[in-house]
């Protein structure tokens, strides 16, 4: 692979990548999307890296279905889709780790404390394999998108990072490959997430700027919800995810994360 | 630089590159002829990296001499000189680290606990900066040396690693730019460095392969040595950096480490 992007690179084409874990969903196709015109070459990767999965956490069975994915990058003219084994990925004796210590510490980071730097290292490493002049993540993953603007930053990656839009389902339910482990009921309770966070957006319209007024009443309304635990709501700015006083237009964004039947799910929303 | 390196690329050219501290001397040199004939571009970096010295040590005296530095290079032909500036390299809000976790941890590690992270690092920004198709270092850094091949195949950096042999003094003192600090008594105080590891040599040939006779005989010398501090004497496999019970030709190396007058100096021989 590594090799392919090398030649196709001195032939001076330009390479657009999404790295994923498979179970791809309109999110997913909609990275493809951005990336199409500003480059010669698409990849993506499907890759259920490890390393960003803790001990607890579904690593076994997040959901795969590798004969559905390849059949949706066809349908989108993806050019080339790189699928990884583990032990292709990581040597016995790998040891070498990149940390993020700032972006990465709250929010996600404090129930999932080695998951951004899985998702660094295992970028670090796609990054460098696929040499892509374009990558493109989701903005669902708010804080995977600010550890990895600065990694690429911080380590000198000449890498363009877009960001594309939260793509949603009919009913609002923000498109994750998680959503697959959800019965009927349980993703009926799942769409209080964007609910609350409308709720947030509707405060804000009507005049609230004080972030804690509008944390609270989500969080109010959040806890009435039953089968639904909360792990957080903040208002943070959407660089450096600093907790924001006030909540400011295009710069500030609500954050929430919740477990539905064990079910991790995350949100959010740009004011 | 990045651009320039980019475009060099696109060209299809072969960039090889010597990263340096500079104070160069004739080790860094020895190191561009290693590269001269495989590459096309010869590319040389300058700079002290703060993040890879502790609290108390070397960094605000740490030798510089960039016109005699440039002097050498153009010599040598080097055909660009890479010298950025500490605030280009970091900025304020850097949060990016690499460590390394298995070769890191002994020897030198041991009494500079985050010094192979700041050369890790820093490393993999001139890496992404400079996009070098093979790199050199010396041997005389020879945990550097297994810290740099283990992350340059941890993180899929498409780059050959050389290792040029360790160049010495007329007197055997192995070339390092932190000579310059030994005055002429403590730089024959330094010469047991060499001498010690000489005496390794010659008990193998002699038929001891006990790697803990040897590091103890070595011991012993050195600890009658005025003015001479140990820090480590080791016999490890050169590539894993585990210690050798038994000593092997061209797989085991003595490291040594010690302080001549709050100048630390390390030296290394390959049996």
């Amino acid at each position: 692979m590594q090799n392919l992007c090398s030649s196709l690179r001195t032939e001076g084409l330009r390479i657009g990548f999404v790295p994923t874990m498979g179970a791809l969903h309109e999110g997913h196709l909609s990275l493809i999307d951005l990336l199409r015109e500003r480059v010669d070459i698409l990849i993506l990767s499907i890759f259920v890296n490890p390393t960003q999965f803790g001990h607890n956490e579904d690593l076994d069975k997040y959901p795969r279905d590798l004969e559905q994915d390849k059949k949706l990058c066809m349908n989108k003219k993806v050019d080339y889709i790189f699928t990884p084994l583990t032990e292709e990925m990581y040597q016995p004796n790998c040891s070498i780790n990149i940390s993020e210590n700032l972006l990465s510490i709250g929010l996600c980071g404090s129930s999932r404390p080695d998951h951004f730097s899985g998702v660094a290292l295992v970028c670090a490493k796609l990054f460098n394999i696929c040499q892509p002049s374009v990558v493109a993540f989701g903005q669902k993953d708010a804080q995977q998108v600010a550890v990895i603007k600065r990694m690429v930053r911080d380590l000198n990656f000449q890498i363009d990072v877009l960001v594309g839009p939260i793509i949603r389902e009919y009913d609002g339910l923000a498109m994750s490959s998680r959503n697959r482990y959800l019965s009927a009921e349980h993703r009926e309770t799942a769409l209080f997430l964007n609910r609350s966070l409308q709720v947030g957006k509707q405060l804000f319209t009507d005049g609230v700027t004080d972030a804690r007024k509008i944390i609270n009443q989500i969080k109010s309304d959040l806890s009435r919800v039953d089968g639904l635990e909360l792990d957080y709501v903040e208002i943070v700015n959407r660089e450096n995810l600093i907790a924001e006083i006030d909540v400011k237009k295009n710069q500030s964004i609500c954050v929430i994360a919740v477990w539905v039947n064990k079910v991790r799910l995350i949100d959010n929303y740009c004011f």
